[in-house]
């Protein structure tokens, strides 16, 4: 691994930041974003908790982290196994799909389970940090790797690369750099032209609110779009990559991510355009026989109702696009068939989406 | 053809009228759908143009409609050929998409220019009502074929048969019963038991703002979703079949329709749903080779970079969605292969989507 002055995100902004020594944790309060940028300070639990439920902090990376933090909080309080169990639950509680919460729920609890109560807290703290500082490193390596993709998409075609995302697997999902994000940073960095198309991503609008809102504070050019035109553009041929984030990579390879993935695969696989997933190695969950065990998030038919965003005074509000009494159904997830995935790119290369690939790339997890 | 009383939609809310011996039209507001029921006097051409332009009215058997009475408005006031071509010309270039606009201000202008201009202005209204009465007809007729294949269904399975659509395919885009929603209003009314999938269909929200509605108006259950939940409703089983409608269909039998048909097209396809589209027959234009030479549409990036609703104090309110200064491209329609389609609901009959099925129901339009 290279040092970690190479991996630190240079960004101006970032999801997460523990102060180094404070017993808290400092992350942007997402649901402001574009209009606003708030920092909010975590400093038990429970508000852990909240954070990720309500939405505050979301990404499968971040949450892990801030879940492992939370973690950390609760020990604080009250370092007996009981007090840890009950935490632990409730923070891997607050959101069902990514399995990176649970990963580093584990994480924690196993690191200081072993030691006496009064040993427990510090820590706690060291491995979430390392949690974070870790999540930083993988997507700087998942963004080398994908660099050298666009750089053969760069090398067969004049004009810039034009890549497709969805949702956001940014910076602000992860504690730097994101993970579909940061093969298009380091390449914006050495001056390569992009052109990033960004799905809105309905109901929550993580493409316009969040995604776009990054692209722009780092300078790459990008433009929105409605996640329903993403098959048409393809088919038009303006997409040469698609590169989107993931939840839960189940042992099969299918992949859980935002609503609205596999229909872009699908779309890519019709129109033969590479469709990539970037991933860091937390996210596998090889116990998972196939997809169709990923959970997937139901959320409130209220997001579906109704579009949050700035009005003609400056003022945050809501409208309701429905007519009184309408109903809705909220699945926050898909699940793509690996059948539709060119390949994965990962921490540690780019694996095609087979058993024998990622087996040899990672051991540890692909018995 | 069955009898009028047989044909006319029974609904409470009509699209569009023409009060008998008056020399002007009435259509609702549609961009005040659903939160308040508009209904607007159109009594020159210019406001017929605006009216399609402007989206009060949309939906391609709709706009072929309004577009017919503006030219017989237009003649009203000048019935010289070259205020005729003017006029013609005008309506025409209001939407670009659909060709039944095309279709039906053809039929007024061919059906008046032989006649003396004395003589003119009566045949254009008379032309214009009986477009308007063959629409409802037309309709009518698709959803007894619709139907039939709805009743299969049912025969099939225990509970509600559970129809995906996407965008206004209803009463509100034509002058009666609608497309893809004649076959399921007429087997609400036979007491059959129905779940609609209504995607919401961004970026002006038709589903939620119109489909929505007018099943709710008429008690037909319903439910909205997110249009990227498409693939995964039918990956879950949760869809017996998808009926969408169309703006235009190729000599090929390339569909174009709104923006999101093809993905919920590849999506049927991946998961072996039978997916239709219902469309009267002037909504074909075999002279177009492929679905690649359907204009499409591209309207303003603000329909994407804002959403309009109903705010808290019950007034209409726009909010932004995305951070200042952001880019957006907005295409409005998109091209389904004919390859996807199971069948087409027709006012003849339901064909595959073949050259050979099509001409044997249609040969004065595929010779």
């Amino acid at each position: 691994m290279t040092s970690s002055a190479n991996v630190r995100d240079p960004a101006s902004y970032r999801a997460l930041v523990h102060p180094p020594g404070r017993r808290y944790v400092e992350a942007l309060d997402q649901r402001a974003l574009p209009h606003a940028v708030i920092s909010v300070k975590i400093a038990t639990a429970d508000a852990a908790a909240m954070a990720i439920r309500t939405m505050w902090v979301r990404g499968a990376p971040l949450i892990g982290a801030v879940g492992a933090y939370g973690l950390a909080l609760a020990i604080d309080h009250d370092a007996s196994d009981d007090a840890l169990f009950k935490a632990h639950a409730a923070l891997d509680a607050t959101r069902p799909t990514a399995v990176n919460l649970r990963w580093a729920l584990d994480r924690i609890r196993d690191a200081v389970l072993p030691l006496e109560a009064s040993a427990r807290a510090d820590v706690a703290w060291r491995e979430a940090d390392a949690i974070a500082a870790e999540d930083e490193a993988i997507n700087h390596a998942i963004g080398l790797h994908g660099l050298a993709l666009l750089r053969q998409v760069a090398s067969r075609r004049s004009g810039p690369v034009r890549v497709m995302t969805h949702c956001n697997a940014g910076a602000l999902a992860t504690c730097g750099w994101g993970t579909a994000t940061a093969p298009l940073f380091l390449a914006h960095a050495e001056g390569m032209s992009l052109q990033v198309w960004i799905s809105e991503t309905r109901p929550r609008l993580q493409g316009a609110n969040l995604t776009a809102w990054e692209m722009s504070r780092r300078g790459v050019p990008n433009t929105l779009f409605a996640d329903a035109a993403s098959a048409l553009m393809m088919r038009r041929g303006d997409v040469d990559i698609v590169i989107v984030g993931a939840d839960r990579v189940a042992g099969n390879r299918d992949v859980g991510n935002k609503i609205g993935t596999y229909a872009k695969a699908l779309a890519a696989h019709d129109n033969g355009v590479p469709f990539y997933v970037a991933l860091p190695s937390p996210t596998f969950d090889a116990k998972l026989a196939s997809g169709d065990a990923i959970p997937i998030e139901t959320r409130s038919p209220d997001e579906i109702l109704t579009v949050s965003g700035r009005d003609g005074y400056g003022q945050t509000a809501t409208v309701s696009i429905a007519p009184p009494g309408a109903r809705a159904v909220n699945y926050a997830f898909d699940v793509t068939p690996a059948r539709l995935i060119t390949g994965l790119i990962t921490e540690r290369g780019v694996a095609a989406a087979d058993r024998a690939a990622l087996a040899a790339m990672f051991p540890e997890r692909f018995e």
